[in-house]
């Protein structure tokens, strides 16, 4: 009995018109990665375990993908281990190895295992896939693409500013309008000792984030209930009711986080970061954002989220500075600052947009009817020349009825069918038919060739 | 305490200078593909274990790579079963999903599992990943590439005529002489069925190929010790001698295998491809090679292997016709054939020929040193009008020693440097600096410009 196929849930398949969709999404991040100078690096589908294991907190742990160990598995598990019936702690026994959940970690492996031939400061960019046993939902899938760019050895600014700029074309390639959202962890630190409230910044940026939706009593009120003191929630107002420019913002931090020093570097930082944007042609709208706060445990200065202005999405884009990226795998003092494109988002924001180029395949664009073995002989070499002049062109296999050769060429959106019959093999010619305007013409191969190559 | 951090055996990681070598490889087998009319898919990295196992044999079921059940897998696992201390029957229970061993058998799935989508014959490729728990050695990894392209639903033998002539121009493109190796599992058969020993193939098949090695005496005495008779041996001997040119082979066959339907089938298959190539501009020595044997149980009908001329290593591509690719997942009759390149052993043959074109990177241009805030903000907006134009160009980072940055340019063989410090910030100038000859020119933005795009 044969099995019915699928694949695991949460993955997914690419047909042929949803590869030339992706690869035009991943050119072109790729293409602006190179003219921004970073270098391609890959790693290993799998890491071991205790590479992975502790870098995401203990839900990441979970959610990692495990590999069993090959062979006999079970061979040195004594039999009271295997009564426990204790699933974690078997899997300490039978695997070592998982499926990488992210770029960052994999990357900051490499960077200590190869830093005797890293050239520092290392700019790199990786295009992978990641894997996650999260639930499958809309838009959440369990294995997916990133796409990130890092700079790491350097904590020089310039380096937010290229990264910042660095998404703005990328956009501006795309033709999505974003709002680039930019906040400093450090601002956040100076808020929280500001009030006294070290352990509430998540609270606090929480709430921010609802002023639109709730309006400033409510929020003031969530503070109040997640045990922020009437003074501490006294000294917040200016923050929830933060607005105007940017310069308005910075302006109004600075007074805010003037006795803070870890906040006015933060805000030292800022300054510089929006000071020469606005030098720089920027198309997106860039923004100081307070209430950013993603990654907190991660990033130590600028966090950065990117938003799709004409579509109700999540973040197509993010990242910020961590200043101890490789401090785990022993090598100290590493700072970077890195940027993730999020590339199965930015896929449905360009469908949703119908923002595809008109070409994004570069498919065939001449098949030859096969009219049987005589014909079929000087179809081939017609075929072989205009390969060899760089035009893609194929054949049909078979000599079947005129009708089903037709409509393949028509599914596939060939652009032009060449027929060569027992008339066109005896006069060395070639009839083609532009299949979107019906037009019939008659050529040799060299014009057949020139028609195509200036198409 | 720091863990020192070290990837799984047989898993690799790629340099920036490894990546651009890879990319010229895979983009090079990528344009060939395309220019003959394939279409690009990609399928999960992880298949139900259901889809993979059982089809590569009671050794490729082992050498599965296995993911663990996400959450408490020894759930619903009966103490007993537990108690049984079997690693297979337990991996049964605790695992559904493995990584793919190869495209080939994920391919056929995707047929199956997408066939109403599909437009028929489908000429599909796929550049992906594969993972098999072997045991690392020179040359074998646990995770690789395959680089490959098939057709099915058609069993016209101008499939092979376009994969030959695209392995042909692959291998012309990489400047690497290769023999491009026939065979026809047909003709195999009609051989077993000529002297009556169906089973004795692969025997017979190992014993052909030691012909130049050790002699036809040895040989004969070989094919005597696996039981095969005098009067079958006798009957070999023509094939043992197989010499001359591909029409003589062809001849000798014919004579040879005159009472086996199959195997004449099989021999006017291979005798329409040879008429059909002859007729072709190959640049590749393709032979008739009786004693090719590979994959003999999955390939139905022609046989192909490549080697590399002026390197010693094993095959470098290799593929066949299938006649019932999907019929294990319920799909009967559909005939394919395809082709597979072994990117890691190009690489290894291109290194060891010295092939690569003097540039496969296409890394950064021109990088500006950083003399501090004020130049800083002048290379910016050039950095700026530079990757406007398309340029790849960068800013270094921090203002540190002018000497440091120049071994960084050198180190990353970046070709040109541009110096802006404050005379050339005053007069709206660049120096620019040739890393390879040393010459310095002053030029204006406009003028840099103009010279790399024509560089």
């Amino acid at each position: 009995m044969a099995q019915k196929p699928c694949i695991p849930k949460g993955t997914r398949d690419f047909s042929p018109e949803e590869m030339a969709k992706r690869n035009y999404i991943f050119n072109t991040i790729k293409d602006v990665f190179l003219l921004y100078g970073f270098r391609q690096i890959e790693t290993p589908a799998m890491e071991n375990l205790s590479t992975l294991m502790g870098k995401y907190g203990e839900e990441g742990d979970k959610l990692l993908f495990k590999i069993l160990n090959s062979g006999d598995y079970l061979k040195d598990i004594p039999d009271c281990e295997l009564a426990e019936h204790d699933s974690v702690h078997l899997t300490s026994h039978i695997c070592e190895k998982g499926l990488r959940y992210d770029l960052t970690v994999p990357f900051a492996r490499f960077v200590v295992q190869h830093r005797n031939e890293i050239q520092f400061p290392f700019k790199r960019y990786q295009i992978q896939p990641v894997w996650r046993a999260d639930r499958p939902q809309k838009g959440r899938y369990r294995e997916f693409y990133q796409c990130d760019a890092d700079i790491v050895g350097s904590d020089s600014l310039i380096n937010e500013i290229e990264l910042l700029t660095m998404i703005d074309e990328v956009f501006n390639r795309f033709g999505i309008n974003v709002t680039i959202k930019v906040n400093n962890r450090k601002i956040l630190s100076g808020i929280a000792e500001t009030i006294g409230a070290a352990d509430k910044i998540v609270d606090i940026t929480v709430a921010i984030d609802k002023i639109d939706k709730i309006g400033i009593d409510n929020v003031n009120e969530e503070l109040r209930s997640k045990g922020i003191s009437d003074d501490a929630i006294a000294t917040l107002q200016p923050l929830l009711q933060l607005n105007g420019s940017n310069s308005d913002k910075l302006a109004t931090l600075k007074a805010m986080l003037a006795t803070s020093e870890i906040g006015m570097k933060g805000l030292e930082e800022m300054t510089f970061i929006f000071d020469n944007l606005s030098r720089l042609d920027m198309k997106a709208s860039v923004e100081v954002d307070v209430s950013l706060a993603r990654g907190l445990n991660y990033y130590t200065g600028t966090i950065i989220e990117v938003k799709a202005r004409d579509v109700e999405i999540g973040s197509i884009s993010g990242g910020g500075r961590y200043d101890n990226l490789t401090g785990v795998f022993g090598l100290q003092g590493v700072s970077g600052v890195g940027i993730s494109f999020g590339a199965d988002r930015i896929y449905d924001v360009l469908n949703a947009l119908n923002l595809y180029p008109a070409e994004t395949s570069n498919g065939t664009k001449v098949i030859f009817i096969n009219f049987g073995t005589t014909e079929c002989n000087e179809c081939m070499k017609h075929v072989m020349a205009l390969r060899k002049a760089g035009i893609a062109a194929e054949i049909y296999p078979e000599a079947v009825k005129m009708k089903k050769q037709m409509s393949y060429a028509d599914a596939l959106h060939i652009p032009y069918v060449a027929l060569v019959g027992e008339t066109e093999v005896a006069n060395h010619c070639i009839s083609l038919k532009d299949m979107a305007t019906g037009e019939q013409s008659t050529l040799s191969i060299e014009q057949l060739i020139d028609k195509l190559k200036n198409n």
